[in-house]
């Protein structure tokens, strides 16, 4: 097998079979396509925003639903288990599994996941539930009440339009909150700006971050003026992360992407190309000169159909092409995927380079949550050792899925 | 856990412990979102088909990278493991595991994957390889002289400017043949009609039907003109599959998508929306009346980015939108999609219909392929058995992923 199995609640694991077999010790053992992931960049990624948020003197709670990797959280708080944020139950489940205590599962709840919600806080995991309304605050109330427990609830804040949450100036923001106090379970406030990912200048993403802020202190701000408690007030998203210059009332800094990056943040002046750490190996399997086309074995099940950058000023396709190294092959784009058929083609008039079947090649992703949610796992290597033709890999990552 | 657990090469399993537990007997059951297959719609469509290839007096090799499931495979030929079409070697590794000894694998062969296609025809399974270019002759010959095995190979057609093969009238066309026949590894043609996808009448794709043929048959008399015997005339898509009225010359018929179909299918007339098989169940987990949205647990993880419709007459966004006994709610389509949260928009002027929080949902998806992928498998129910506001569960099937 190109890659190893995974479970809806898998247990980390430092590396696979294939990884640590003799026949798995670079790029050119496993069969293709499969995921890398340049522990070297992911490294430095965490780093930058761990800096920035010290900086801007808030704790930081990274949203691990990009790499959904207990030995890529490991990397996040000096090798501790620290405050996460999840997208489903099974990462909470599985991040528990690992060690982690502090938990924000960032969807907002219904009734039926509240038992697994309960049986979470039993283990000792502090898990931060979600929602925007007096129907989920009431029923989360009376399942606290009846469980004989505390569970701690956020109210989601709309910031920009972009999907959840209450407006801070919303009618029911305070009998919401006061629904949660009277039950022990008010939390504070949490907001995500997810329009930011549509903000193309530095300055717009700076005016992001700011009225992001300011939408979540002050829905804190009006629910303290009614006399409750708000001990959490939570921002983020990765350009508004990165852009933040005052978090003045903020706690918490959220942020998800950043681990890995990929083409969009690239695209949005977030990161440069090389701060990409995830890639798809592939390998050249035909060429149609007729129509400039190289194919490969890596279709949207590898790359996922994510077209992120469809919306930018420069369209990447489903990727931009390097050679096994890593080195960048210049005009050269992943512009079309069957299920497991890519089509690389030139652009800017560049002429197709030479690359016979069987070369093996990495293709950076437009959206590195979706295109690392077809794998089950990421071989992983190291740039900092240097750059090598053929890199090494050092460890197998497994992902958690399902929900 | 909503979903079980799967592997690279899974084993077929009649039902999963979560379906088969107390707990999990309706669709009411299981937490959301999770995949859906409406058994008695699968067998439905599957006997259309069989009876259209036996009309036109063809064999029928069905394309199992759609469902990936061996339990629906078994369907297929009459309970019987018969002829199958593999998108990865991890799908002919588990359908052998299944008992199949009949496949093709019909993506472009390369170098590196020979060891495990010869590692299954030393197991006894005839495992088809597809190839375009004397280069892949070379190494298909010499690896099978070098393991003293036959493989089996078909030489990939182009018909319409598509994707891999060769013109019928290329003039590498009789060399790869030779090269092949030299080594005893000829075994035929293939050719697959990708643009069909986009003939938006029964007119068009009944001509995609013939062009189809014409390429391969064409091909397949070139070979035999050059002394060379061919075995195989393989065609096939969804649309063309069910257009053609006359297969002469041809000796097997392909197609996948058309054990499930699915919103563009439906949007080509190839199917009625009440033959889509699969759905994925969704919760609603807010309302934003100031927008009009409704707001559910099911984003693009669950639905896929995939918007095939996107290109079609009517776009029907990430998908539409039924009760759990699958009646469609008229007007409600899901047209946004974060990572966990679907968006929901009445469309026609339609009023929002009232779905109280925890409401379940069922999404028909744009593309089965792509969606059944973001799943370890399928909570299967039986149409068969009458209309039923909450479905039973009456199995689970888990899905080959990986490569």
């Amino acid at each position: 097998m190109g890659t190893a199995p995974t479970s809806a609640a898998s247990s980390p694991a430092p590396s696979s079979p294939a990884a640590s077999s003799p026949t798995a010790r670079t790029l050119a053992d496993l069969d293709t396509p499969f995921a890398v992931v340049d522990v070297h960049r992911t490294r430095r990624n965490i780093e930058r925003l761990r800096a920035r948020a010290e900086r801007l003197g808030v704790a930081l709670r990274p949203h691990v639903k990009t790499a959904k990797s207990p030995d890529a959280a490991a990397l996040l708080h000096d090798c501790a288990p620290g405050p996460v944020t999840v997208s489903t139950l099974a990462e909470a489940e599985a991040f528990a599994d690992a060690g982690h205590r502090d938990i924000t599962y960032a969807v907002g709840i219904e009734p039926r996941k509240l038992p697994r919600v309960i049986a979470l806080l039993r283990r000792g995991v502090t898990l931060r539930v979600l929602l925007d309304s007096t129907e989920q605050a009431m029923f989360v109330a009376s399942a606290a009440r009846a469980a004989g427990v505390t569970v701690p609830a956020q109210i989601e804040i709309d910031c920009d339009g972009h999907r959840g949450g209450l407006r801070p100036d919303a009618p029911g923001l305070t009998g919401i909150g006061r629904a949660l106090d009277d039950a022990g379970c008010l939390d504070g406030v949490l907001t995500h700006a997810g329009e930011s990912y549509f903000c193309h200048t530095t300055e717009e993403q700076r005016a992001a971050a700011r009225n992001e802020r300011d939408a979540a202190v002050a829905a804190a701000e009006r629910l303290r003026a009614a006399g409750l408690t708000v001990a959490t007030v939570s921002v983020g998203s990765t350009p508004t992360a990165h852009a933040a210059d005052d978090l003045t009332g903020v706690t918490e800094l959220r942020a998800g992407n950043y681990v890995f990056f990929d083409l969009v943040m690239a695209g949005l002046g977030v990161c440069d190309l090389d701060d990409l750490a995830l890639s798809v190996v592939v390998t050249v399997i035909g060429h149609r000169p007729e129509y400039g086309w190289i194919v490969t074995d890596g279709g949207w099940m590898a790359m996922s159909r994510d077209r992120g950058t469809a919306a930018q000023a420069q369209d990447q396709g489903y990727g931009l092409v390097a050679d096994l190294s890593g080195a960048l092959i210049p005009n050269l784009v992943m512009t079309a995927a069957s299920q497991e058929h890519g089509t690389l083609t030139a652009r800017n008039g560049a002429d197709l380079p030479e690359l016979p079947i069987g070369t093996r090649l990495r293709v950076l992703p437009n959206h590195a949550c979706a295109t690392a949610a077809q794998h089950h796992g990421y071989h992983i290597i190291d740039g900092a050792r240097g750059p090598a033709a053929v890199p090494r890999v050092q460890a197998y990552w497994p992902r958690v899925s399902g929900w």
